[in-house]
This record gives structure tokens, C-alpha cells and sequence, in this order.
């Protein structure tokens, strides 16, 4: 039979675990945010070699599809290295579901390559089918985040996958103001799909912000100081003001190096959120497994006093009883400092017991934290996506309906987006 | 390397594992729900042993003792069994330190039943042992309940869990008016710690109701239309009431059998519930292996086509993309369509991504629709146990507090529990 202090290592064995896992996912997510990185990258080149009706950046395009390539075939290669046999990876529900989506993606990449080298389709839907890629490999990331039990870790994640969402919409704007440049002028529907995707990209910095270690928002803070930056501002300014002021015909260019600058900086801090995940990974583990190690030696110092054998001395101590806790299991001061065990060796058993209750309740809130961060995300982009089917809307007007009601009534942009979801019934199907 | 389709079957083995951890630890609530049951039985005789100054049911008492022996032995041995040494059980953090605390209680039984045989005790301070011992048995319940990732199988146990709740309020509730009928009159503290402990079991039977499915819902309907709970009801008021009537000296006895006669009838309800679980438990897991083979011959006679090393075939689908869930990778018809295979076969496989994809998202709606009243619960207990021990008020005040806040505020209970606890460091230390 299994003591009351086996259980409790026992626990603990299953938390190291749980950060095992944790680190295998985190060198993964590494891996996506390369791939996404050359992906991005693939698909800038893309986009001007089919604007350019092939005339241009086809050495550059070759040159990304092979850097692609590589970076792919490493990530296939973490994907199956990953224990999808015994069926007891964590969170692997969703998370396999995720690779799957995405694999499927992959494998009709050659296809879409050969297309667009044979300037055999539209630079619209080429990018449409390199963004939605990225997305499914976005989306191995969030649920990476949302299925990790380790608050810290859960917080790196959350920061990185914020990072990874900005970046991608800062990759996003650089096409359609590339675009805008390009042609000479940008209409209503650009001007507003440029609006969103800035202020969209502004949110996920700010959680990515609100999340991150200190060392990571200095580092950010500083990489948003540079002229690159203040570049891009003001030919955003210029792109989405009400009378655009004319550009000259190398404004799509300086656009593109500016926006691709900017870029470039990202993928340097994310680079450094990245290590910062995998770090972090390696303390948390390395701290718990010190905790185990404590906790086998008391339980051997036990077995050596005969402690477990020892005669029942029951100290019930008058203390009140409280509920901090559901169940109140937490604080069991009366029942529990009995155990069985001497007064002193009871005595600390329990103490273990508090310390491990009021670990896990500090874990659970600040992973609660953290996953309302992901939960907001989940809420408007599902909003997001009700609105754009229902009504027909495209993704920048949906946006905005949310965001302008969330002003207008005073409250928050994922409120809305509940209250939008809970009304799925009343809006009709488009 | 592992296909996209592959991956989607290592989803489904994952899930098929979560379900087989959940039918052992269904097993286990069963067994859970058994001591529960014992343990309350026991602290009831042993109360009037002990208010009787050792005269009365001295014999019913060894004999309520030998039963909870027998069932914690069992439930010991279930507790043993469970999966402790590969770190690899699901919510296995959280589930084995709330065991490591019931186990502790146990240990500590021994010498609680001497002191009570020995007339050594307050009747009131055996109780408070007893009741935090089943609160820490509830605990348990309540984790596989909050770590269940099958909607249907979480809530049943939801069901389960406050229903187990209910019927411990109820045998408070029967000890509370016992002493208050045995010593002919309630004081204002008891009249309002029995208008506490109806409110909480209306409560945890109103969850109960949401989440049970119909057959046990109209088994408790039914259960409800008995003489003993009308005769309970009576009694109650005569309790409750602002000057109180005067009752005989059979009161005490009469209030204690017809409160047992109605905790029994929920015993038998109690009994239907487990057995619903381990039964929705057995379909579940039937239903995702069945699934699972289907996945499966599909895989085989992809390869037997040689589906997999086909040339890839892609089928840019024009139809606009859509995002109704995270990253977009949901409705991929675009770039997912294509996939490396024959149209045919590409198209099957993209929908039964899309109908896992569908799959996922409905589960996780009606997971956290569970869990919802499951966080409520935990809020609340935190709430009362901060204003407790900050404000000095016992269970019954720090829950009118926050029930009257909330009626005054036209808030939902939680909310306002959720301010409670966000302006703990406001409350001054008790």
C-alpha cells in the first residue's frame, strides 16, 4: 500500500514528467518558428516574382524554397519523433490534430511551388495558401501554450506565440502595402485591411509585452528603436491617410526594405524568445527534480525511524477549521496532523502536504492568467470568423465590428466576441 | 515519417487512452462515493454516542466502524492501483496530492475512533474531523471531474460531484438540527448555519440537475416526493422559524429519522449516478475505438493505393478562406485540399480533418461549459475562506456576505467571489 507521502511524490513525478513533455514541445516550437520564418520569407519572394510576372527575385525565390526545404525537413523530422504510439502525450488530442493539419499542408507545397514558378496562378491566392500554412503552424504553437501545466512555462509560451502572431501580421502588412506602393494608390478596402492588421499586430506585441520576462521586453523595447521603424511609420502614416499624399515610384521598394528591416528584428527577438522558452524548461525541470530528490530522502529518513510502522499518535489541534481551498483539504489542521506518524515526523509531513496545496493553488491561478490571455484570442478570432461567414464580411470588416461595438458599449473586446457566439443562432447564414 | 493522416490516428489513440484513465478513475469516484457514504454513517452514530455521553448506539457504532474499515481497505487497494510510478497520469499533480491528504486522514482514524470510543472528544470536534476527512474524499472527486477531457464523461461527473456535495450538506444539515431539536431550542447562529447548509444543498442539487442526464434527473424528481422529505420540510420551518414553537422531547429523534430516511434515498440516487458513469464511460471508449479502426482501414487502404507516394495532385479549391477557429487551420479548403493526393482520396482525408476539426471545437465548448460550474464552486469555497480568515466570520456568514452582495449587485455569485478574491490584500489580516 502506497503512503500518504508516496502519493505526494508520486505528484510530483507526474509535474517532471509533464515538463519532460514540455521540453520536447518547446524545442518543436522552435522548429515551427524557423519554418514559419522561411515560410515568410518564401512567400515575400514569391509575391514579387508573380507581380512582377516572373521577371524578378526568381534567383532569390529559388534560393527560399531550398532554405524552406531544409528547415521543413527538420520539423517533419521532430514531428515524428514525437510519441504518437502510446497515446499518452499530453494535450496529444488537439496538438496531433494540429501536425496533421499541417502536414497535409506541407505535402501540397511542391504543387503550389510549381505553380507559381510556372506563373500559373494568381498572387493572391498564392499567398492566401502560404498564409493559411503559417496559420496551422501558428496554431501548433497556441495549443503548445494552452495545454502547458507549468505556469512559467505557460507564460513564455503565451509571449512567444503572441510574438509569432505579430510578426505574421507585420509580414501580412508588408504585402498589402507592398502592393498599395506598388500600384500608385490605396483604396478604401486597403486602407482599412493596412488599419486592422497594424492594430491587430499592436495587440499581440502588448500581450506578448504583458507576458514576457523582462530581459525579452528590453530587448524588445530596443529592437522597436530603430530607423527602420520609424520608416515604416511614416509610410504608414502616408498609406492610411484620408487624401494619400502622391509617392514616387520607388515608394513599393523602400516600403518592402523597411517593412522587411523591421522584420528582420523580429525574427532576432524571437529567436531570443524562443531560447528563452527552452531555458526556462531546463531551470523548471531541473528545479523539480531537485524537489523529488528531497522528498525521497524524507521518505527514506521515515521508513529508517520506522516512522510508517510507528503507533498512531494522534495530535488533533484545536485549531478552526478553514476553507481556503476546495474541499478545504488544505489546511486540514485538525484531522490531518495525526496521520499516524509521532508528533514531530506528522508534523512535517504536513507541512509538505500545505506547501504542495498552496504551490498548486498559486500554479493554478497564474496558469488561469495566462490562459485567459489565449481564451481572448480564441473568442475573437471565432467571433471573428462567425461574422465573416454570416455576414459575409471579410476579415478586417469583421474586426472592426467588434472592436467598434467594444468601444461604443465600454467593454471588452472578448466580451464581445462571447456575446457575438452566444447570438450564432440569430444571425443569419450568408 | 509520420503522414497527416497518421497523425490524425495518434490524436485518436490519445484520446482513447484519456478515456481508459477515466474509466479507472470513474472506478475510483465509485469506490470514493462508497467510504463517503460509510464515513458519513459513522459520524452520525458516533455523535449521538458521543452527545449521549457513551449510552446510546454503542453497537451501532463498532458496526458502522467495521463497514468503513471494509470499504477504505478497498478503496486503499483502488488508491494503490492507480498509475504512480510512470508520472504519466493525467492530472496526476493535482488527483495524488488530494490523495496524499485523504490518505493522511485515514491514517489518522485509528486514533479518532479511540478517543471516541473513550468518550475522550467533543461530540463537536469529531465531527469537524469526520467532515474534513469526506471534504478531502470530495476533493478527489472533484479533480477527475476538473481533469475529465470528454465533455459527456465530465459531466456526469459534475452531475456527480455536486450531487456527493448535496448529500454532505444534508448530513451536516442532519447533525445541525439534531443538536438543536435534542437541546430544545435554536440560538440565531444555528438557525442561520441550517439556512446556510439548505441554501448550499439547493445549490449542489440545482448544478446536479443541469448536468445529469434525464433518466437521473427524473429518478431524483421522483426520489424527492417522499414522506420523509415532507416531514423534513416541516421540520425545517420549525427550525427556521423567528420564535420558534415549542417542540416534545421526541423532536431531536424524529428530525434524525427523517433526515436519514431522505440522505438514504439519496444514497440510491447516488448509486445511479456512478453506475451512469461507468456506463457513459464504457460507451465513450467503445464508440472512439470503433472510430479508431475506421481511421484505420481508411490509412490501409490509402497505402494499399499507394495513396501516400502518389504524385501530388493539388486542387486549389477557389473558395475564399475562413477563420472560424484559431489560426485558420480548420477550414483550410484552399491549401489542405491538395495534400499530396489524388483528388478523391486528398478530399477524403481533408474531411475528416474538418470533422475532427468540428469535433474538437464542440468538445471544448461543452468542456468548458462543465468546468464553468466547477470553477464557480472553487471560487466560491476560496471567497468564504478569505473572508473567514480575514474577516473572522464562520462558513455560514462569509457565504450570506457574498450571496447578499451579489442579490444587492444583481451580480452571478461568482462574480462577485472573483472580486472578493481580487481585492484580497484590501481585507485586513484577522
Amino acid at each position: 500500500m502506497k503512503s500518504a507521502l508516496g502519493f505526494l511524490i508520486a505528484a510530483r513525478r507526474c509535474e517532471i514528467h509533464g515538463l519532460e513533455q514540455l521540453e520536447v514541445t518547446s524545442e518543436l516550437v522552435k522548429g515551427v518558428s524557423e519554418l514559419v520564418h522561411m515560410l515568410q520569407r518564401e512567400r515575400g519572394t514569391s509575391n514579387i516574382y508573380l507581380a512582377s510576372g516572373g521577371k524578378r527575385f526568381a534567383g532569390q525565390r529559388a534560393e527560399r524554397v531550398a532554405a524552406s526545404l531544409a528547415v521543413e525537413s527538420a520539423v517533419r523530422e521532430q514531428f515524428s519523433g514525437l510519441d504518437t504510439d502510446s497515446g499518452r502525450m499530453a494535450g496529444g488530442v488537439r496538438l496531433f490534430s494540429r501536425i496533421a493539419h499541417v502536414l497535409h499542408g506541407l505535402d501540397s507545397l511542391p504543387a503550389l511551388r510549381e505553380r507559381i514558378a510556372a506563373n500559373d496562378i494568381t498572387s493572391d491566392e498564392a499567398m492566401r495558401c502560404y498564409t493559411e500554412l503559417v496559420a496551422g503552424l501558428l496554431a501548433v504553437v497556441f495549443e503548445a501554450a494552452d495545454t502547458a501545466a507549468n505556469p512559467v512555462i505557460s507564460r513564455a509560451l503565451v509571449a512567444l506565440f503572441n510574438f509569432m502572431q505579430g510578426k505574421e501580421l507585420a509580414g501580412q502588412e508588408r504585402a498589402v502595402g507592398a502592393a498599395g506602393f506598388a500600384a500608385g494608390r490605396f483604396d478604401a478596402a486597403g486602407q482599412q485591411r493596412l488599419a486592422h492588421l497594424i492594430d491587430a499586430q499592436e495587440r499581440c506585441f502588448q500581450i506578448f509585452t504583458e507576458f514576457a520576462d523582462a530581459t525579452l521586453r528590453t530587448i524588445w523595447r530596443n529592437a522597436q528603436n530603430s530607423e527602420a521603424v520609424a520608416a515604416l511609420e511614416r509610410m504608414r502614416r502616408i498609406a492610411c491617410a484620408a487624401s494619400p499624399a502622391a509617392f514616387d515610384g520607388d515608394a513599393g521598394e523602400r516600403w518592402y526594405e523597411c517593412a522587411t528591416a523591421r522584420i528582420d528584428v523580429m525574427r532576432q527577438v524571437e529567436d531570443c524568445a524562443t531560447n528563452a522558452l527552452l531555458h526556462v524548461c531546463e531551470t523548471q525541470l531541473t528545479e523539480a527534480r531537485a524537489d523529488l530528490q528531497d522528498h525521497k530522502r524524507f521518505l527514506d529518513s521515515l521508513s529508517a525511524l520506522g516512522g510508517q510502522a510507528a503507533a498512531p499518535v494522534a495530535i488533533f489541534l484545536d485549531k478552526p477549521a478553514r476553507s481556503d481551498d476546495v474541499g478545504a483539504a488544505g489546511d486540514n489542521e485538525g484531522l490531518l496532523s495525526a496521520g499516524g506518524l509521532g508528533p514531530h515526523l506528522g508534523r512535517s509531513v504536513l507541512d509538505l502536504m500545505q506547501a504542495q496545496s498552496q504551490r498548486l493553488q498559486t500554479m493554478s491561478d497564474e496558469l488561469n492568467t495566462a490562459r485567459a490571455a489565449l481564451n481572448e484570442r480564441k473568442l475573437v478570432e471565432r467571433a471573428k470568423g462567425l461574422l465573416m461567414s454570416r455576414l459575409g464580411l471579410n476579415e478586417a470588416e469583421a474586426y472592426k465590428m467588434l472592436q467598434q461595438t467594444a468601444m461604443n458599449q465600454h467593454r471588452r473586446l472578448a466580451d464581445v466576441a462571447e456575446a457575438t457566439l452566444s447570438l450564432a443562432d440569430f444571425l443569419k447564414r450568408g
